[in-house]
């Protein structure tokens, strides 16, 4: 299933739903039709756990693209927002997880040429969160240097602590696309929360894929342009630390959390790594994919 | 006020109360037998503003220490939980913001003797959370270099984004005491968040102070003992970066919420600046305290 959080319209409240062809569906709306409790927003669809994605997905299956009047609503009409628009924590970020963006963060940044032993964790508070289409905030009075990293994002969909490789993608719900905005100047006595950490520094979606649709999260493409120029492309292959690692090394001392989400670092391309050096300023727009997910397209704006 | 969220009994759900004297004073039940309607949680009476503050230290002060049946409790009888056991995001923690601290984390850690030029911030996630007297756990699996860090931790009260320094301190709520639990032997390529970010490394309370008891926090007496020997001693006066350069600091980039926590830094005297080393084990006491605000007594226990 392809799910987002989205409103019907421009007055609507914010509500769980799945794509279906061009429509979005109701997912609350189309349990009450049936007599199936679903919920109206993702963390608590994510709290229901996997029994919660069968159901939704047989009504689905059931409807066959035919659903009653006010269930479904044609994506053009629409207003998609981050698949999780609050999480409830921190975003857990990972750092130089593909070999070459090692190699192109130690020519200009303060970071190791050497790659690392263990995952290089950091964190961006829920406040950096936005959804497909919103402004990434520029501001001027604090970075002269605003740079992109395209990521593909694991959503945990059950409390993960101390899980082996083995077990630790049957804790991912599912998987979605992240922008890891980074404001390379801003980075304080190596730590990165303030560079990474801004409001707007995270653009999400633009829907969650369930984990049954993406058996293998090592398979994907990615690719980020700005302005129409292509700047990333890489495959998740090429990842340092796979997903299950992520979660089993993570899980070792931190709890994972349904909805808690990882960022599972960018390859190389970033702006950081250009010769000479290229950052994001006002009016430029990016566009981040990971190819079967989706499509991210955000303006950069001033504060 | 000094706001705590604690049990009335074993069984009893956790609640926000006020301390009065040798009791715990229920301040939702206190409100409904006055007629004002007040909330059960420390973080839905944050969110009401100061007007909440005022009208519950009205009812306070009317009382006289005398309450209807049922909304009052011995404090001996009761469970205190960290003031907000679960925050909504991250914990803001501050790195290397007192003189001594920074000159004894660069013998021995790879920090800078250079005095940070702006506040070090990194993170903690709402995992780490635990109440007075709840164990801090050893995980020797990940870490033989178990740290303590005593600190004020101010709470936010109101929506702060790019705040004045004259402005900052109308947003705090008010203060608690945090223990800033630290595995040195887990930071990853400088990154913090692995080694203060494990589940119990933040010990947190006994209570809250509110800020209008607290006019100035830079003058408040801190103090550190592991098994009944002094390791910490100092006074916020001796930090770096003050309160409300903090939250001005922090709020240029990152908007501040209410009921977020900001821990503002340990004074020297810890572990890892010890010749030689000294670190926490099972079976080990810290006891840790604010002078004004309260003390906390935790054990560390194995994993």
């Amino acid at each position: 299933m392809r799910l987002v959080t989205y409103r019907a319209s421009v007055e609507a409240e914010a509500r769980l739903g799945a794509i279906d062809g061009d429509l979005v569906v109701d997912l609350e709306k189309l349990g009450q039709a049936r007599g199936v409790a679903l919920p109206s927003t993702m963390l608590a669809f994510i709290d229901l756990g996997p029994q919660a994605v069968s159901a939704a997905s047989a009504l689905m299956a059931e409807a066959k693209g035919l659903y009653p009047v006010g269930v479904a609503t044609p994506l053009s009409n629409a207003k998609l927002l981050a698949p999780i628009p609050r999480p409830r924590k921190n975003i857990f970020g990972i750092g130089l997880n593909y070999t070459e963006h090692v190699a192109e963060s130690a020519k200009t940044l303060d970071t190791s040429a050497d790659l690392p032993r263990e995952p290089v964790i950091f964190s961006k508070p829920p406040t950096t969160v936005v959804g497909p289409g919103d402004p990434i905030v520029h501001n001027a009075a604090i970075t002269q240097q605003l740079d992109w990293e395209v990521e593909l994002a694991a959503v945990i969909g059950s409390t993960a602590k101390g899980v082996s490789r083995e077990d630790a993608l049957k804790h991912v719900f599912g998987y979605t696309v992240l922008i890891d905005v980074s404001a390379r100047d801003c980075r304080r006595a190596g730590q990165w929360i303030y560079s990474k950490g801004q409001d707007s520094f995270a653009p999400m979606g633009p829907c969650i894929v369930t984990a049954d649709e993406i058996p293998d999260p090592q398979t994907l493409d990615l690719t980020l342009s700005l302005n129409g120029v292509q700047k990333q492309s890489s495959n998740t292959a090429y990842m340092l630390f796979k997903v299950d690692e992520l979660i089993a090394d993570i899980s070792k001392g931190i709890t994972l959390e349904p909805g808690d989400i990882i960022a599972t670092g960018t390859p190389a391309g970033v702006g950081a790594g250009m010769d000479p050096q290229e950052w994001m300023w006002p009016g430029d727009t990016v566009e981040a994919e990971v190819v079967g997910i989706g499509k991210l397209r955000h303006p950069v704006v001033a504060a």
